[in-house]
Parts: C-alpha cells; structure tokens; sequence
C-alpha cells in the first residue's frame, strides 16, 4: 500500500515524521507543500488535510493529520519498526503519550511562538511582533528547564530515561533544532546554558545518523535568507510591538 | 491494583477522566485537588505530578499525567470498556488521536485562555485580562466552527462520525462544558449559533447518563460565585487590559 508524506522540511513536526521513516527502513513518495509558498492552501490539498497544516499522510485509501498521531500510526502500522519508538508494554507507552501531549502545550507552544514572531513571520510577509515572542520565550525556557529536570534522567540518554529514543525524543528534538534559524546571539542566550538538553538533541542525531543531521541540513541556509529579509525589515521600518498602529 | 484518580471537579479534563471511570464501572478512590486552593503546589502532590497540575493518577506503584495519556491509558488497562472508547483497529484509532492532538492547540487552547481570563482568573485572586480573552475566544471561535464543520460528520451523532461516543468525545464535550461559567450573553453569543455542537454535547450527556451530569453540576454553583466575584471587581477597579500598569 503506497505511503505519501505530504511536508515542509522547514517544519519541525514534518522533520519528524520523514526522519522516523527512513530510520525505520518504511518506503514512501514525499509531497513537498512549501509553506511559504502557501501551497497548504490550495484545494488540492485542502483534500488531503483539511487544517490545511504539514504534515498530513496519505496511506491507500487513509488520511491523517496531526504529527503524533501519525507516528503513533506508522509506528503500528509498519512492521520492522523497533519497540522502543512505541512501546508495546502499556505502562510505558502511557508515559509516550503524556510526553507527546505535554509538548503540545509546553514546548511546541512556547517554541514555535516564538520563533514565528521573532523570525519566521517575515517569510510570510507578516511583521515581526515583539510582545508575542516574549510571551512565547517565557513558555519555551519553562519548558527547556522541565525537559532537563524531569524528563531527561540520569538512567539513560533519551526522554523518560530511555536507553533507546522514542517517537517522543524525534518530535522535541525537531522541535529544539528549530531554534537554530533564530538569532544565533539568542540561540545562544537560550539554549547555552541547556548543556543536558544539547546533549540529548546530540545522542538523538547520533541514534538516528546520518537521517537526522541530513533532514535538519535545510535549516541552516534557510537561516542565512531569514537573517537577510531581517536586515531589511529593520532597516525599512519599526518593528510591531503587537499594539495597534 | 488500586487506582487513584487526582481531581479537581472544575477541571474539564478531570471531569473527562471521572465519567470515563464511572461509566466503565472501573473503580476507583477520588482525591481532591482543589486547584483554587493551590493544592496543586503541595509537596505531596509534587511526588504525584511534578508539572503540579491535575488530572493526574496512581494506579498501584504506577503515576501518569496529562488526560489524554490518562484516558487511553485506562481504556486499554480495565477490561470492559467497550472498544468505541478507544477502538483496537488502527486506523480508527490513528483518527482519534488526531481529534486528541489537534484538540491541544485548538479548542483546549482557545477555551482555557478565554474563560481563564474573562472569569476564572478572579477565582485565583487575579486580575480578568480582556485582551488575553480576546485573544483566546479568537481560536476558540475558529475552533468551534472546525468542529461542526469537520470532526462532527453526518454518518453519526459522535465525533468522526461515530455512532458511539470515544474518549475524544468526552475530552471535548466537557471542554466545551465549561463554558458554562462565564457571563450567560457571551455563552449564548459563542454556542448559541453552533446547534451540531449543542446537539453533540446532549448526545455524549445522553450516552453517558446519567454520570456526565451529575459530575457538570458543580458548575452552576460555581458560576453563580465567580459572578459575583465579577460583580465585586468591577465595583473595585478597571478590568486590566494586558498593558503594564
């Protein structure tokens, strides 16, 4: 049964998805949906994800959004997939699922607010907006400092104290790696001091070389056309503050 | 094992978790957490949930958090619950996962934000933040109309369709309960035109009856207190508006 994966390299949850797949030997077409380019809203694909958001899959018949689920679903539904991305035992696949949800609210949230207002927005034509992003920088470094004081523990390398990675380390580690189109002086301010958490994104590259390192290899000059349209935007005007005009 | 469910009854997601258990006749000891009393932030509890938040349970030695995680967690431990809740077949079960995760960054987002700061925050002894609540009934709105116009099908009177309600279901349906305890012009004003929704919600109620009811019905006398603590601010001071003083 033919397997499309319908992503935006650029986007941390597609990241994700096309680094588990080839990790884990599963044969697919990939659809690229470039987001800057809006092509997530054109009725082609509005029948494929009608949130109109990468990544979505396309599976035979079967459609399905949403990052998680669909790890969770190629992670069953593909055999020759190791048990530690999604354990079969339920006590530890519970402790997956609350991971997965908590980075909804947390880290994702925190994260992709501000590196959307910070920086990404000027892709989009939309003007930086300062107020938003540190709402969203406060939410992402209480999440970095809960990563390192309660889900990476001393028993193993990988979230949950896992010797092996989980579907859960491939979705915030994607999600940490977006970072480096920010600023590299912020960057730096917030991730720095993070030396558990450098690590752990380093041993996750490693568990899943060269797939991981070969994915993420987009971000670094999409960072280099980002910092120009910043240079540019600062020179054209003031940058929003979130008030009104 | 003994099961112990950590609740706070005017938590929507603890309400999800609690009707679960009782219409599955799975037993268990209900310890209360009463968030407006911050007796989430005790050590004890700390030792339960160490993110200080509820739902959360103890079943023998084994601790979880986040109700997503919670809700699949009990449907695949207790035998009994009837595969609707969470359907063994993959597919069906990769869709309600993706009811589950968008409803992170959707509905769970644009409801707690909204109600937070149009009224609950007066329950912490917080200011209301209209500015913050204008900011949330946005996505809440764009929720709500998603849900009539995509999740709830014309095959069933559940979620995707169903004809029997799942644990997504009951997430959702008590998110959108808790509308309940804001001011009855802007309830009416935001569900008043959504009749799927409405209806939806009666047919979960229904279908889970009569525990669904029974465990709302803490919401109308706390409406009734945090009106008039509403009425008592208003008399106090200017409602904050986000901006810094």
């Amino acid at each position: 049964m033919a397997l499309k994966l319908y992503l935006d390299r650029m986007s941390q949850p597609s990241r994700a998805i096309l680094t588990f797949c080839k990790v884990n030997g599963i044969e697919f077409e990939e659809v690229k949906i470039e987001l800057a380019k809006l092509q997530n809203y054109s009725p082609e694909y509005a029948e494929v994800n009608p949130m109109k958001q990468v990544p979505a899959i396309v599976h035979g018949e079967f459609k399905l959004f949403e990052s998680h689920a669909i790890l969770i679903y190629l992670a069953s539904a593909f055999s020759g997939v190791a048990d530690h991305w999604y354990p079969a035992d339920l006590q530890k696949r519970a402790k997956i699922h609350s991971v997965l949800d908590w980075h909804h609210s947390n880290l994702r949230r925190g994260s992709a607010t501000y590196i959307f207002n910070t920086t990404i927005a000027l892709a989009f034509g939309q003007p930086l907006n300062l107020e938003a992003a540190a709402e969203g920088e406060k939410i992402l470094i209480a999440s970095l400092a809960k990563i390192e004081s309660f889900w990476l523990q001393d028993d193993g390398p990988f979230l949950l104290g896992n010797s092996q990675p989980s579907i859960a380390d491939l979705s915030m580690a994607c999600e940490v790696m977006q970072l480096e189109v920010v600023d590299t002086k912020d960057r730096d301010r917030i991730l720095g001091p993070r030396k558990r958490i450098l690590k752990w994104v380093e041993d996750t590259k490693n568990a899943t070389a060269p797939y991981f390192e070969e994915i993420h290899s987009i971000i670094y000059p999409a960072k280099e056309k980002l910092q120009k349209l910043k240079t540019m935007a600062a020179k054209k005007e003031p940058q929003s503050t979130g008030e009104p005009a």
